[in-house]
This record gives C-alpha cells, sequence and structure tokens, in this order.
C-alpha cells in the first residue's frame, strides 16, 4: 500500500465451507466484477476459507490493486438479512475445521494486534441506505471468531495505518438453493444480495461521515 | 360445486394485515394469473383478511370458477421458508382483531364440522419438488389460529364432499421489502415464490397418491 | 372405563428418547406421585417411547385407575417454556425412529378415527393460573406428529365417550442438565416444573367453564 | 487500586430497565452476599442501569473493597444460558434510553481507549465446570452495546494496569416469574444462577491458566 489508492473497489467472496457446495458470497461479488460504481471499477476477487492464506490472498489483491474501498463478504448461514458487521476481535476460535483441516483456538490473528478493530464503513448509512431501497439489512456486533472475523480482523490491520482506504466485512445469508437443504433456514437471492452490495458500495464511497442512528443491542 | 370441477386451478391471496401495506401472497397468486400449468388456467383472486367475509368469498368463487384444484396462501411473517401446511383446525383463536375489528376467542369455524381436516394436496411430493428445484420448503403442522386457519379450515370444510377437488394452504415467508423494516426477520422474494407455487400446482395436477416422506415433527 | 371416575389423577411421564439420558417429563410427574390435589390422588406412570406400546400402556393404566383426571406429559427440546397443547392430530410422521426403531410416516393412529381432537383441559384458565404464578407457559397449536402427539391423540380418542373424565397434554422444555449439552438450549428445572403441574391440576379439578382469554397464534 | 488487592470477590447486578420490575442479575449476586468461596469473601454491589453513573459506582466499589476479582452480571432477556462473554467494546449505542433517558448512539465510552479489551476471567474452564455441573452455560462474542457492556469495557479499562486483579462479565437469562410475561421467553431459576455464579467465582479464583476449548462461532 505504498501507492496512492486508484478509483478501485475490491469485493471478495469465499470459497465453499462446512459441507456446502457453493459460497453465495462469491456468487454475489462475482456478479459485480468489472461493473462502474461511482466512478470507480468493481474488483471481485476469491479467498480461500482458510485461516492464514486467506489473508494472505487478501493483502495480494490489495497490494496489486491498491483499492480505494475493500468490503469482504462472508456466508453466515442462519442469519435473514445482509449483516453489516460492526467489529473485528482477534482471536481465532473455529468451532469446525477451516477447509485444510486447521482448528485454532483461542489463538491471536495479528501477535501484537489491538484486541479489536471497528470497522471503517459508515455501516449506519449502508443500513438506512438498504433499509430505504427495501432490502433486510442489519448491524451485526459480532463477526464470529472463524475464517470471516479472521479476514475481517486481518484486513483493517492491515488498513490501519492507510486512512485513505476504507475497509469492512458484510455477512449475508444463504442462498435459497442452500436452505432448501437447510429445513428452517433463511434466505436471499444472489439478486438481491448484489443489489444490497451495490448500493453499500456506492454510500461508502459517497458518505464521509455516518449517520446517526440507534442500531445497537441491548445485549 | 353443484358442476363438474373444470380445468382451472384458483389461487388465492390475503389483503394486507397487522399494519402492512402490502402482503406478499396477494403478489405471488396475482403474478400466475393467467398462466397455464398442466393444460390448467391459473386464476387468482383476492380475500379480505376477515373472519368470515373471507370465506364468503372463497366460496362464491370456487362456485362461479368450479375449479379443480384450490390453493389458498398466506402470509406467515417471521417464517423462512414455504410452509406446506398439514391440518386445518376448527377454531378461530385471533392474537390481534381482523381488519374489521373482529377477534374472536375460542370459537367453532363451522359449528358442526369436525376438530380438523387435512390437506387435500400431496404435501410431500410437493416439498420434494420444490426442494429439489433448490426452493426452500418445509411442512408445518400447523396454520396458526387466526384468518389463514379460518380460510384453510373452511375450504376444506366446503370440499369435503367433493372428492374430485383438491385444495390445501401455503404459507409464506414477508417480502424482502417487508422484511427491511422488521430487523432480523427472514424474508422470499415474490418471484421465488411464485416459482414454488408454479411447480407446487404442477405437482397437486398430476401427482395421484402422495409420497411418504419423513417430514414431521418431534413436537 | 366401565366403571366410576374415582378420586384419581393420573400423570404420565416418557422414557428417555433421541439420546437424552433421562427425560424431565417423568423427573417433574414422579415428583407428584403420591400427592393429593384438590381432594384427589396423584398416581404418576411411565410411558415408553414408542407408537403402539405407549397407548397400550396408558389405556391400562387408565383401566386399572379409573382417574377422573389424565395429563399425558412429555419432553419438547428445544421449547422454552411449558405448553398447554390444544389439539392432536391422527397422524404419525416420525422424524426420528422410536425407542424400538420404529418410525412411520403419515400413518393414522386411529384407522377410523376423526383428523383431530381438541384437548378436554381448561387450557386457558391453566395458563392464567401459571402465569399469575410466576410459570412461564404457553398455548400450543402442534403437540408433533412423534409419540407424544400419537398418546395425546389416543388418549382423546379413548376418552371420546367418557365426557366425565378430562384429559389432555403437556409439553416441557429440558432440564438444565440437558440443556447443558446443548448449546444455547432454554430449560426448567423440575422443580418449576412440578410446581406448575401441581397447579395445571388443581385447576382441571376445579375449574367447570375454560376462560376465554386470547392466545392463538397468527401463524 | 493503589492498595493490593485483599481476599473479596465483588459481584455485582442492576437495577430493573425496560420495564421489568425486577433484575434477575441482583437477586442471584445477592444471594451470595457474604459467602466464603475458597477462602474468599463476596461482596455483591447494585449498579444502576444508567451509562456513566453504573461506572462512577462500579469504580468506587472497586476503590473501596480492593477485591482480587470482579464479576459483573447482567440480565439478557431471550438468551437462554448463561453467557461468559468474552469481550467488551468501546461503544455506547442504545436501542433503548437507560433509566434516566439518555440514549447514547455510536459514542465511545473511553475517549482513548481501545476499541476493545478481551475478558479477564477463565471463560473457557468456567465454561466446562457449569456444564460438568448440569448447568447450562455458554461463550457468547458480544455483550451489546449497551449499559452491560458499557460497564463490562469500563470495568476492563479500569483493571488495564492491574494484572492482580481479574474481571470479567456473565450475562443471565430472565427469571422465570418475568419469563412468564414473555410469551415463549426462555428463562433460568435465580437459585441455578446462583449456583452457576458460585461455581465460575471458584473457577476464576483457582485457574490460572484458562483451558483450551474450542467454543467459537462461525458468524
Amino acid at each position: 500500500m505504498s501507492e496512492m489508492p486508484n478509483r478501485t473497489v475490491l469485493l471478495t467472496g469465499f470459497a465453499p465451507f462446512g459441507g456446502e457446495t457453493c459460497n453465495p458470497s462469491w456468487d454475489a461479488v462475482q456478479a459485480l466484477d468489472g461493473e462502474t460504481i461511482e466512478g470507480h471499477r468493481i474488483v471481485a476477487r476469491w479467498l480461500p476459507v482458510e485461516f492464514g492464506a486467506s489473508l494472505v490472498a487478501l493483502r495480494q489483491a490489495i497490494h496489486e490493486l491498491a483499492p480505494s474501498l475493500v468490503i469482504c463478504v462472508g456466508q453466515a448461514g442462519g442469519r435473514a438479512q445482509i449483516s453489516l458487521e460492526r467489529v473485528a476481535i482477534n482471536v481465532d476460535d473455529a468451532r469446525i475445521p477451516d477447509n485444510t483441516g486447521a482448528q485454532p483456538v483461542d489463538e491471536p490473528i495479528a501477535q501484537d494486534g489491538p484486541a479489536a478493530y471497528f470497522t471503517g464503513l459508515p455501516i449506519k448509512a449502508m443500513l438506512a441506505a438498504l433499509r430505504a431501497a427495501g432490502i433486510p439489512a442489519e448491524i451485526s456486533q459480532t463477526a464470529g471468531t472463524y475464517v470471516c472475523n479472521h479476514v475481517f480482523y486481518g484486513l483493517m490491520h492491515a488498513l490501519r495505518n492507510v486512512p485513505a482506504v476504507r475497509g469492512g466485512f458484510v455477512h449475508i445469508p444463504y442462498a435459497p438453493a442452500q436452505a432448501a437443504l437447510h429445513p428452517g433456514a433463511p434466505s436471499l437471492p444472489p439478486s438481491v444480495v448484489s443489489d444490497g452490495l451495490r448500493l453499500a458500495v456506492a454510500v461508502a464511497l459517497t458518505v464521509e461521515r455516518d449517520a446517526r442512528i440507534a442500531a445497537g443491542a441491548t445485549h
């Protein structure tokens, strides 16, 4: 990140994991690849569901593209709405192994990093824009402790001294075809998610100061 | 119902209720109005969210159209998948008033009717077809005790001596635009629901004997 | 049931099933065995989690004891409150095998029985009494399609011509010790459940006509 | 905290809030007041549900008592198990006003504090001990953004340079009497919670190095 960020937006999606054959996060960002939003070119990149290697790939893509905005997207099977993540925490605690079989428990992501980073995205303004457009969205107070949080924390750690580049993380529900195999599970079609991400990118590129909207949790 | 049923399928949707400005059940069935499925013409009709009047309108439509298949569709805000209802029970117990302000408590729908009717639809075959098509669906063991169950019970009561006509009820989730106003609520787009209903109608018109698939609940 | 019912209350609980090592329904009713409530002696009996055999045991106990009130109690792992069941339906649809390995799918419980029976208990009055006593309780619109519903339906079928005997079914949550093995699962201690059942029995023995309290479900 | 910590454990509970007439966190810690656990005297203190004032009261109690262990306890209405909180974040975002009417949105708790602090408690060892004792418990990845998180963050901030003193936060479910007013809500009796806290305190006083047990969340 020695160079000036250019008019590129990096969106990342993940490989399938946990027994799934697809990952809607990749489908959703891939659909936006090559589009232009607010004068910025969208580039979609794929990340493996692996502790460590996911961050290597992410940092490589950032180095190569020098984007001015990075939004990493991941699947949150069981959640019902697009989740704008507020905070990444400095711990890996894997309930299930990653795609290489690694299962770290209570290990820091960055040995000397702080306990957490807040998102660099204007998530309240994004929330308002998505809801106004009829797209179900919510603020999430935790991105978990698996590869998604790992990538989110690693992203914010990589950008900690690069104030010109905004970054953050968005969780999305199962696609309907996945939910069809999980009785009772909620879902959103990739097209709805793509519309939501398009809007989220536009807000992140144009809203300097975040909106002041209560969207916290009592616990 | 003195005449022979003809090659018509009646689909009903409801008016908005409970503070909503639309009802996705009407959007979903209206989209199919006029289509032809398995040689049958689809006719969509609108029902009020009113104890009593909803059934008058339903019986009128059945009398007028003499359909060979009737599927009533209703909104189940909070459910995540298309719910194929198994059973209608002979009781109104309204947690909230209907659109005229009526709020019956523990009153029978048909004074001399049986405690319940099972659906006339091959819901297990429908379930299998929907899931195979990647559309999230489930069997539901209760349609509640509000206007949806009222219409479902009234439908089965009206058809009790008309074995040539199949009938049943399907609950659907909020549309995404509704869920955008209900933090955390699941949703399905009307287009996915319409695809699901199209498939459900095709199965109901062609599958004589229901499939034998375990889809019960331990409680 | 040729004899007059006497001043006995039969409470039944179940054997463990589904991998559990205990069943809180048995613990809860066993704790009341031998007590006297409103001049009636409580007798607790144990039922196997088996389609068929559970009903044989239940009918035998009814024949032997000639109770004036029968409440069957079962575990509903995942539910959070004491569930007063409204209706039993005439179908077995087992998601998991019973304790003998039997797994009926969409088979009637009573070949010539009606689709459903409503409970014989004053469940709204019971609900009000439990809540007033600070015991979490709710009306449930479905008892599922497993052995609990099987026993509930069989009970009401056995009592269909015996108006002097009241019967019904109550589902209860996991005990805390069970929930400790199910991350996130709700529970209630057997002592709270026993207090609730004691109260429920007292109401069933003294309230002739049920209360009129809205406690239905919109779906 | 200029003095050496002595053999005292400070447990705090909260005032009622959000329309409740009691707060089970206060009932649970009050029950332990004056007990001795592992040679330490338990002192229970009450905190107001107020941004700011809650922390003033907490710091005062710490100054006065010089405890070697501080566990703050709060109500998480809707959760089903005892929640051992992993992390406190540096933000107030109040969905509902506190008991003085204050409703901060996205304001830092400590102006120059880090984004988050991890708990100082051996929560995995506590989790194992609670489950082994048959008490339902779980690790929570978020304490929300309301007064509970405010107190948790403020506690860890106050203890940041005092390695001899362990601190952390535990969320607990509604008491049954509260859940009786919230249809479907889970609960745990104060006696079960008190047993759990007693055990948690004993573990925190005796286990130096936390256990290595996977208890994370994929999202």
